[in-house]
């Protein structure tokens, strides 16, 4: 590790994704070399309207493309793994990850078309890559999706720490404990710093094994009268082998219902992460034919999304069938923050066509996939690191995790509470804030990928709030006098058969106010006057509009 | 209570609002009279774009004004009470409420115009009342609020308990537990049905005293380096109390920010429910110019709603201060469900700025007003009620809060869970459903009050999602041709910086398309190439607009 090498700092840059700091994507920038962890992407908050999605701003790599030796995808969670086409628009760097995560990222690019273009590579957990100057070493952890890693990267700047996203189970469905031997080796070493999950940092105690699952799962199957429909995450893999376990306990088939369910399942089956017996699984439409109580039916939909298979259930538009009478639903999950909404109202409609419903609130059908705060400080006296950074949170939870650490003995000036697009130097062992760099993100909206910013979804708002009124006229070009009676369009401002009156007096004092005289600014006139009256009339303001052909 | 009575049925019915069953208003009908308990209202769901609140659709009483003869306000909050002025432009009956209630209702009704025209009665929890045919007792229950009631209201057909919103606090802030006695002595006269609030029928075991916030404020105040900036609701009137205590305690003076906080604060002290000494308090504009260990500043904002002065502290947007490096803000608040995303996102901002924030989830800041399972429970077995309806929540809590009442042993069959607009019938001690009538809600934005439906929403949705497009166009009529340059309005479609390609390219697709010889479908036919044309390039659906003129 010559002269130059000393001289050169270990950047970090969590790199951009909504709220939650380096959990869609991470840079690791050592001189003229850049790793990056993982390539996911966040769903829209309510107030971001149309939007369909939102990727990482790689705006800070766009001229270091070259520079990448390499992409690390931890896991198979959309918000690890779901940005990589776009990614790999812009960066043909190898690829990384474990089996059922490559397996997972193959399906996804090849519905991208770009499954001839990534250069993938499989990596096992406890195996060591040598990506340009950093050495990874992948370490097996424990998650919501079987084959999750951690990373151990060294460094010439020293050895770095990324949990990814993680928990200690001592008792996982998988019976793959996380690598505690691992994670006390690297403290032999000596740890420059560990990054970890900050998503749970409230949580007090420690989170539940996903083995408590089995035992609600048992409940239920006991207790239902008629069909079970289980609905989870399509990659939710472990569940699917836990509710497999229970129908066939209860000698129930089991049935994957939509696309990515089936797809995944498959996969999981195929590469040995699923272990069911062929004669459990049985398609949709053999499953619909047995008896009520003779069935597990599995599908996606716990976030009370309208087009899923669950949202159709509870609206009664499901195109292959209906909730009936007697069916007992299980959602195995909990509303991601923004979603509650949502998923109380399908939870409210399926009651409404007589399911009975089991959710997280009156049965742990549902454990989290990430650690508790007992979990953090075990992570930290394992890897025993020198400074500390919490990643995968918003800042309040990072805040609450800096707090964590510190309690159990990092010094405050130790740790880094950043958000994304903060450079985190390490020189001679000591860490210092640099610059800032773009690490925002990117609306991505139908086949637009950045073309929509704040000022669209401001005026998207300013249309949700109160609508539009578009007036159009046709006026002589010499007198200035009306030739057609005035047409007027509304959306989204007022019910157009009580608006009636409304709208008839709005032309009438169309008629008043134009006047020819002042030519130029007539247009602009009248729609200060139009909106001033309709505020006046409703204590609205819808966009006002007016347009004119001279004749 | 002759033949005439024992003919006569008792029906209840929960009469409007958004998805929680009963909470903004009930009726209690007895042959031709009529009992109101509660007019509140609902805040709009994240997707009821544009709605400033929601109120009871009234539609079954329309012709039954003049039957109702009197209305109960069981306590002083909004989703009880924030209905008033439109319920009393309908229904002019007397209105009964306790002292600290009615004096928050004339507020209300005096900013409405209305304080003039209403019949306020006040009533001290232990009174009866005799309204038309309902013989009603006041009962005091502990809530978020002073002055709570619950009701117990003997009709011909029977005696009935109405819980309001309640908790079984042994140690109330104002030392004045529910009314234990009297539960008890109503079971002694035999109970046909109780109603009771559903709101925390998940939660397991008790809710905290609101005694526990005592000691978490002591732990805020004995450690904030400057000054302390707590927010709640205004009609949080215990907390006002404990946060003037700790105040005192630790030698800070207090300061209300806000018209509502200070409005409530002044008549919650006048009328001696609010115990501060007159030298706590001090003025706002006193406090900012006080060294910032000596003060404490109670506002509104809890709920990240961007205009309350929390939302705009963490904007940097308030007129009057800032926060300041060493600020300590408490959110002594839960998160009303739907506002997750908003909270959170105003906790950030207030990180951001420097402020160390303090909020239920990491400290006992905030506790429920409502009973827990074990309240629930502890309810029932002294009422002891034949019949149980579950009320106060939306309809899985009260699916969850039959399951609760059953363990107790009410039978299924005298558990009524009902959704509002269901009557619920009582004759000769036996419940039965009877018809359903209208029971759902009422938009109010801007002036208008029910003149946006669900039609208008779906509009604003469509506009959010994806804007408009408007052609306006002048053709010669009787050639067809263009007189002048296709002239385009979008909104909420696309950035128009990139978009002058696409809408260079729609104005040649206009030209194409136009062609006079069927000309009564040309507007038709040009939007529908529009829109196809847009969905191609874009993948988004904006609504299309052709106008046109003949010249």
């Amino acid at each position: 590790m010559g002269k130059n090498n000393t001289d050169k700092k270990l950047r970090i840059i969590p790199l951009g994704g909504l709220g939650e700091v380096g959990k869609n994507m991470m840079a690791y920038e050592y001189g003229d070399n850049i790793l990056l962890v993982d390539t996911g992407l966040m769903f829209p908050e309510n107030d971001m309207l149309g939007i369909d999605y939102i990727i990482p701003d790689i705006a800070y790599l766009q001229d270091k493309a070259h520079l990448v030796r390499g992409i690390v995808i931890t896991h198979g969670h959309e918000d690890h793994t779901g940005a990589i086409t776009h990614v790999l628009e812009h960066i043909n760097a190898p690829i990384y990850a474990t089996p059922l995560t490559r397996g997972l990222l193959e399906v996804k690019l090849s519905r991208g078309g770009m499954i001839n273009k990534a250069q993938l590579h499989t990596v096992e957990a406890g195996e060591m890559v040598d990506i340009g100057p950093f050495q990874v070493e992948f370490f097996h952890v424990c998650h919501s999706i079987p084959d999750g890693v951690g990373l151990g990267i060294t460094t010439p700047a020293g050895l770095v720490v990324h949990s990814g996203d993680y928990k200690f189970d001592h008792t996982p469905v998988d019976n793959w404990p996380t690598d505690y031997a691992k994670l006390a080796e690297f403290s032999e070493r000596g740890v420059l710093a560990l990054l970890a999950d900050s998503t749970n940092s409230y949580r007090a105690g420690w989170t539940p094994s996903e083995r408590v699952i089995d035992s609600a799962l048992d409940d239920v199957f006991r207790a239902a009268p008629g069909r079970i429909i289980l609905a989870s995450f399509a990659s939710l893999i472990s569940r699917m082998q836990q509710v497999g376990n229970a129908a066939f306990n209860y000698r129930r088939k089991m049935a994957f219902v939509g696309t990515s369910m089936v797809e995944n399942a498959k996969i999981a089956r195929k590469m040995g992460y699923l272990d069911l017996p062929d004669e459990l699984i049985i398609p949709i439409e053999q499953a619909l034919k047995l008896p009520p109580n003779e069935v597990v039916l599995m599908c996606t939909g716990t976030q009370g999304e309208p087009t899923s298979i669950m949202g159709r259930l509870s609206t009664g538009t499901n195109r292959q069938f209906d909730i009936q009478s007697g069916d007992t639903v299980v959602l195995s999950s909990h509303p991601i923050p923004g979603n509650e909404e949502s998923v109380y109202r399908t939870i409210n409609r399926l009651f409404r066509r007589g399911a009975n419903v089991i959710y997280e609130a009156i049965a742990p059908v549902h454990v989290s996939g990430h650690a508790s705060q007992e979990e953090m400080k075990l992570l930290m006296h394992l890897v025993k690191p020198k400074h500390f950074i919490p990643i995968h949170g918003e800042l309040h939870q990072l805040h609450q995790h800096a707090k964590i650490a510190q309690q159990v003995g990092i010094p405050q000036e130790n740790i880094a509470v950043i958000e994304n697009g903060q450079v985190v130097e390490f020189q001679d062992g000591k860490m210092r804030l640099a610059e800032r760099v773009p690490g925002g993100y990117v609306f991505v909206d139908g086949a637009g990928v950045g073309d929509i910013g704040p000022s669209v979804v401001r005026e998207r708002e300013a249309l949700a709030r109160d609508g539009f009124v578009l007036v159009n006229l046709t006026v002589d070009q010499n007198t200035c006098d009306l030739r057609e009676e005035p047409e007027i369009i509304t959306r989204g401002f007022i019910y157009a058969r009580n608006g009636d009156d409304l709208l008839e007096s709005t032309r009438s004092l169309v008629k008043n106010v134009i006047d020819c005289s002042k030519n130029g600014e007539l247009q602009g006139d009248l729609e200060q006057a139009i909106k001033s009256f309709l505020f006046n009339k409703t204590r609205r303001r819808p966009m006002v509009f007016v347009t004119m052909s001279r004749s």
